[in-house]
């Protein structure tokens, strides 16, 4: 007997949460169409060289890489000098869905329309600690605009997730939005040098989780000294709008201006953003992006503008559980009807009355066995299937079906006709039959 | 610049591509689950000893393991002595998505239903040698039941993906069935011995490729003796029904007995399953499956009788493909509409205007920044979107629009009203209204 459990960090879904995810990837990639973004896909596996130096140090550090095989990986075994970590690796688990966009834009160039719009939904994989809603397996759901530097397009961005959480009734969220540009600004104006950008901005990042103090101490670990890192932390608190950010902020009032808002990803150039939900227990980020316009450039030979949000599938459906969204009609069981088994000579009666029900619209299960009626109205009810069809053998002498509602007990014999008009006008709706 | 392919092995999936795949994965799903099935996901990562030693020795060769990380890592790399392999792996990609639907029963024994029916339709990962159709990521779309070994359950699988392949228009497949006992029976009384039936059966898996002179050489190059393997290859050409599957033939007329079908996984127990096209330059196996009722033994307490088939997602797509067998009303382009953009100023009308027609149904692409009309036009035969809605100063002024069929080049200035009306009539169904 060995551990059963999924590996670390790891989930199995079983059913129930199942339809739970499909509803809400269901909502998501129905309103991503509705404004003109297209499905892509790329592969889990990426050269190790196309997400290296892309993501800043943590994410160099997360990535799960793939060990090599055969005659490569015993090359290496044999070595008299010491193996390094990079030795042993040339493939790597996709860590987000930006970079293998920017690689796809590169290769396809001559296919793609001038503006491209996509969406993708996809797990990502990083070797991070697990806690509460973090996993190491986990889906993006991500949106892209590539080819325009027009602010129209960080626009309809910000309009599509809006309309993807009202969906969802997601009340209350917040729009922040920050510009990495004024970040650089902040930076440099508090004499921070300009290699140092990227440390200041990872600190910066952290400062909801840890506190101004705690970005203090971090800046100042890093290397930055107390006057800097004070007057950086200072210049967070200006009530100012970034010259950067007035245009957008005309044409989404809503938005919030927040100076701290830095974003991990090194890739980011423009506006960035984060969806916020501000009430309750469940409070934080459920969506972030913003502009990326040297990415695609790191590629291929052309610089491409774009921009990108990302919601947090995981993080959305964790909150949805806690503040039980989900609507009443979603399906929970696995069929509408049981066809039950007699005897062994009866079987084909059995399967062929289940045909006759699934051509009509139904879902149908089937008890797999021979078995005591009891025994299988139990098991009828422990997948909560609403109707049971008794087929014993004086239905079948009499070509009837004994229909049992399992919610009020009621059970009356019926020509299959009957019974299949019966349940067909309490399940199936008008326009699949 | 870098390279931009995509991993050997590995495929990027443009919105086309994509679409294609979500038709036919919706119609094995809409199938499955009108047979009372119920969807299950697992971890793409799953512990390496979960893995290992189920699927036989290529199995075990073809997966891609993961590197270990941080200290456990640093650890090996310091070692004096040898380092092997395994030493550097303790995670590996699912390699199928039987073992892990195993490893989850055995998990979840008391959560489950005492009959479980799942369908799971994910991808696995393979380290083989790339070739037309063989990718080293693809999708699986399979389907299992678990905790009977009546045959109710064998004729059940059968029928699903049998309608599975009648909706998406295979009219020349053919159900091919073995079974694992009378192949042992075979291999004994042809004088191969008990340890040597995993290596027979690997061989005779590849008569269809290699034909009966390849294996023979196979069984002789794995040591087993010419008279053998001579008694072993005629058995094969029998005429006889095996005792085992009289009782599947009597209830499925139309399967073959094909007693040279052995399959290459190790964890099979008893009947075994293949769905074969028959005509034209595509032939071959595109489902495959059987009986299992030792595998979640090897996890939990408990033995539990198990059975399952499982799709060929990428086969059935690239003979969908080369037989031309998508249904012509495959959406194919991003959006219904696009709306033009004048200059900036009016780029918050085109915003307004794009929103109102989402409201109505309309999938709505924008064209993201002010430029000339001919190039929005250009833009918009690119994308092959079929309206056009051209939203310039005149029409601001005097809150119309100007519509622009594609196709017939026809163009009429509107209300905003009308318009609307116009083009819900166009798209949008009477109940998605």
């Amino acid at each position: 007997m060995s551990n059963t459990n999924p590996a670390r960090g790891m989930r199995d879904f079983l059913p129930d949460q199942i339809r739970k995810r499909n509803y809400v990837i269901g909502v998501i990639k129905e309103v991503y169409e509705k404004y003109g973004f297209e499905p892509l896909e790329t592969p889990s596996i990426e050269n190790l060289s196309t997400l290296t130096n892309k993501y800043g140090e943590e994410g160099d550090q997360l990535m799960y890489k793939i060990l090599k095989r055969g005659e490569k990986l015993k090359k290496q075994l044999r070595r008299e000098d010491e193996v390094k970590e990079d030795d042993l690796a040339d493939l790597a688990l996709r860590y987000d869905l930006t970079v293998p966009l920017a690689r796809v834009i590169a290769n396809n160039r001559n296919e793609l329309p001038r503006f491209f719009k996509r969406y993708q939904i996809q797990p990502v994989w990083r070797a991070d600690r697990p806690a509460r809603g973090r996993y190491r397996e986990f889906y993006q759901c991500d949106v892209d605009a590539i080819g325009s530097k027009s602010i129209v397009v960080e626009v309809e961005l910000i309009s599509a997730v809006s309309e993807i959480l009202n969906r969802l009734q997601f009340s209350d969220f917040e729009i922040r939005v920050n510009h990495r540009e004024s970040l650089r600004k902040m930076v440099s104006e508090a004499g921070i040098g300009e290699e140092q950008t990227s440390d200041a901005l990872v600190s910066l990042d952290k400062l909801d989780k840890i506190g101004a103090e705690g970005v203090y101490k971090e800046l100042s670990a890093r290397g930055i000294d107390q006057t800097a890192a004070s007057a950086f932390l200072d210049s967070v608190n200006q009530e100012s709008i970034p010259k950067e950010l007035a245009e957008l902020t005309r044409m989404i009032p809503q938005i919030k201006i927040d100076l701290s808002l830095a974003r991990g990803l090194s890739y980011y150039t423009g506006a960035i953003f984060e969806m916020v939900l501000t009430k309750g227990d469940f409070a934080g980020s459920i969506a972030g992006g913003g502009r990326y316009d040297g990415l695609i450039g790191m590629f291929g030979k052309e610089e491409i503008p774009a921009v990108g949000l990302s919601l947090g599938l995981e993080r959305i459906l964790m909150i949805m559980e806690e503040r039980d969204m989900f609507p009443d009609d979603l399906t929970t069981n696995a069929a509408d009807v049981l066809v039950t088994i007699w005897n062994e000579e009866t079987a084909s009666d059995s399967l062929k009355l289940a045909g006759e029900l699934r051509q009509n619209g139904l879902r149908v299960t089937i008890y797999p066995q021979p078995d005591k009626l009891g025994k299988q109205f139990k098991y009828a009810d422990q997948i909560d299937v609403p109707f049971v069809c008794v087929l014993g053998e004086s239905e079948i002498a009499e070509n009837t079906v004994t229909l049992k509602n399992m919610k009020t007990g009621d059970q009356e014999t019926l020509s299959v006709k009957e019974a299949i008009e019966r349940l067909s006008d309490h399940f199936v709706t008008t326009d699949s039959k």
